[in-house]
């Protein structure tokens, strides 16, 4: 077998065999085929598509190119993924939830990235949490716990990680069977039996419509299937940003609004339905009952307790979750005043992620360090009333140099109209 | 600028502007730019193509990326390129005729690869002939003989070098932008101003249809002009070997037989309509009579005296021009003997390329070594009558074990009709 024959059988349209694909996949781990085969496999892969028995062979080759994680020990794993945001807060709110009725949830998340936050750079802004671990640590927190979250650990999917940068720098991120393989490999390597994805759409989003995010979300269900776990994938909005919080420390105390009972009803939305489908799921259970005992699990503060649990698990300072006001507070706030009478007509949802990125929240590069209490508070979102003088929103750094800059960025995500705007569904559907 | 950005340009249909282009060649040719970059937008290329503005780009900027061979100091400079094919001694007739009516012809060319032979390799076997020269020695055989032919010397095209052989491994071959700017950049560092392309079309060729043959030499002479240059693009047939040899010293011979008067019609035909090309191109002239002067060329032997006065300037022994029979033999002659009685109706020329090739007239890899005295004499072509019994073709090869496999490709080339197969037109057409 030549890697060159697949490259061109690929560009000429065929369906790549199982086969060719495990061939492409182990020899591109090991690093015996070049970048540069990759790449252009990837390239006709763009332009020519893959039918959902080679996206499968993709996806099954990727998730066993490294470790799978063990959770045999553990009933009713659950595991939730979003497809990236800005201010979404919700594993830090669905996952304590989901957990407090029965699942265990043995999470890796993903550091931020450009505009998008990432789980595990907002938990490590409470002081001591712990998100590196090995295996067997990592398996003793969940056991105390049910509910734990570290980063990527271990050699888990080699091959998605290869080729994931490679795609990055060769224009060949936007392809449905390559997004689907690089999310999917790493649910299944992750080794929950429930996967809840959250597959945003808008501004904000990798997707920027519902009949796209349809297509992504029905791939990655039939995928998810056909490797035998239980897949759900949840539509939301990300046309503008989840909660009014945008930043590490911020996005925390957030979550604990939240689960307080109180916090922006958008973000509880979102996390219940999310929680809902994973419980539902894992257990078979209706619905309607199960969004019941999770709106239950917020107000009776069953859902803070379990994320009190899991934090100090992992090592972290349990009091900053009983009692938020200890996050430091950045040096400088700086308010955004509307100069507009009208309404907030739209908000550029990737403008707000970058411009919470450039006040120090966020990395534009992998090895750029995060300022956890940097980030920004918003008052006024899309479809609310603004007069002139009303503050749309605070910024916080720690760096007054970054200020200026991440103002613009923040002014030029807003358009205003004079007619009340339609909001945007937040959440569009369910699939199963 | 970033090269992700011109990837995704490509990959999204836009024409890439002149500065893009630049950036890409002068980047990829410095090594800033790696392969898993070219190759991704190679592909993208493929499937979007590029207009003859962006092709020109290509083809300049590929073109000055090294040095360019200065022929300033010549008039009525003429070169000529194959496409490739089987059995092509063209180079070797026409070249002589063009020089002794007048024209400079400074010529490098290739060696073969694959099923194509390469000048280079041919003229290698004339006992001390030189491929391999400088800058100065090379122009300086030009000024004694009016005809010198060397390998690529110096850095030239690095960038159509290295693009070129990752096109190879990333099935990014068969596009034409690609195809044009790749030879394109070559023939104009090679400084001649009037350029002969022979863009050959069949089973042996590069291109198999008219269609696909008259698109490419279009390109060839737009980008050309656009250049500068005078180019002519000659459409022939290369669906059976041209001539009767094939392999290195076996088809010097058949050239300087042609330049004799005698040899194959074919190869004459063909060198004859090269040479008229490159000496009417030129100097202005008419063709026919320009055509008339040129088989006088032979008759009179001053093309066969010119192509002796080249091999004595190039260090060769020219006794072997004069008398052929000094090339020496292979050691084992191997016929292929007719078991049907009819008529031959298709020879697929590339298997008969890859059986020379196995008998060690050719290369697999780079590396390989030639033996000159091995390859193929054909009694039989296409359209021609066969009895059982007859020797189709003769088999020559040094290492007796090669033979057996080499003779099943030549069987495998063959195909056999009861009623007298059509021919192809030797030559199609001369665009301008």
């Amino acid at each position: 077998m030549r890697m060159v024959d697949i490259i061109q059988n690929k560009r000429d349209g065929y369906a790549l065999t199982d086969k060719e694909i495990e061939y492409f996949v182990s020899g591109y781990t090991s690093g015996e085929i070049p970048d540069y085969q990759a790449s252009a496999l990837a390239m006709a892969i763009y332009f020519k598509g893959m039918n959902d028995s080679e996206t499968t062979a993709l996806t099954l080759a990727m998730a066993h190119s490294g470790d799978m994680v063990d959770l045999s020990e553990f009933s009713h794993t659950a595991d939730k993924h979003s497809t990236g945001g800005v201010g979404d807060k919700t594993s830090l709110v669905a996952t304590p939830i989901a957990a407090s009725l029965g699942c265990t949830v043995a999470k890796m998340s993903g550091r931020g990235l450009g505009h998008t936050g990432g789980t595990v750079d907002k938990l490590e802004s409470i002081p001591g949490f712990r998100t590196e671990m090995d295996m067997n640590d990592f398996r003793s927190a969940v056991r105390k716990s049910g509910l734990a979250i570290i980063g990527q650990s271990g050699n888990l999917t080699p091959a998605d990680k290869k080729l994931y940068s490679l795609r990055d720098v060769t224009g060949t991120v936007p392809s449905i069977p390559l997004i689907v393989s690089s999310i999917m490999s790493k649910k299944l390597a992750a080794g929950s039996q429930t996967i809840v994805l959250d597959v945003k759409i808008g501004s904000g989003a990798f997707m920027d419509t519902l009949e796209n995010a349809t297509a992504l979300a029905e791939k990655m269900i039939t995928i998810g299937k056909a490797a035998g776990r239980n897949v759900r994938a949840v539509l939301t909005d990300m046309d503008e940003p989840l909660g009014c919080a945008v930043g590490n420390a911020l996005e925390v105390k957030e979550a604990i609004e939240v689960l307080n009972g109180r916090g922006p009803s958008d973000l509880r939305e979102v996390a219940v339905t999310l929680a809902t489908n994973m419980v539902s799921a894992s257990f078979g259970r209706d619905e309607n009952e199960v969004r019941a005992e999770c709106e239950k699990a917020i107000d009776n503060g069953s859902a803070l307790k379990k994320l009190c649990n899991m934090v100090e698990a992992q090592h972290g300072d349990a009091g900053y979750i009983t009692n938020p006001s200890l996050f430091p507070v950045a040096k400088y706030a700086m308010p955004i005043i509307s100069k507009t009478d009208g309404y907030i007509s739209h908000m550029n949802t990737m403008k707000i992620g970058i411009s919470s990125s450039m006040l120090g929240a966020g990395r534009e590069k992998k090895e750029d360090k995060i300022d956890f209490s940097a980030g920004i508070e918003i008052m006024k979102k899309t479809g609310d009333r603004v007069s002139a003088g009303d503050t749309l929103a605070i910024l916080y750094a720690n760096d007054e140099s970054l200020i200026p800059a991440a103002v613009g960025k923040y002014e030029e995500a807003l358009q205003f109209s004079q007619e009340p705007a339609k909001r945007k569904p937040l959440i569009y559907t369910v699939m199963k």
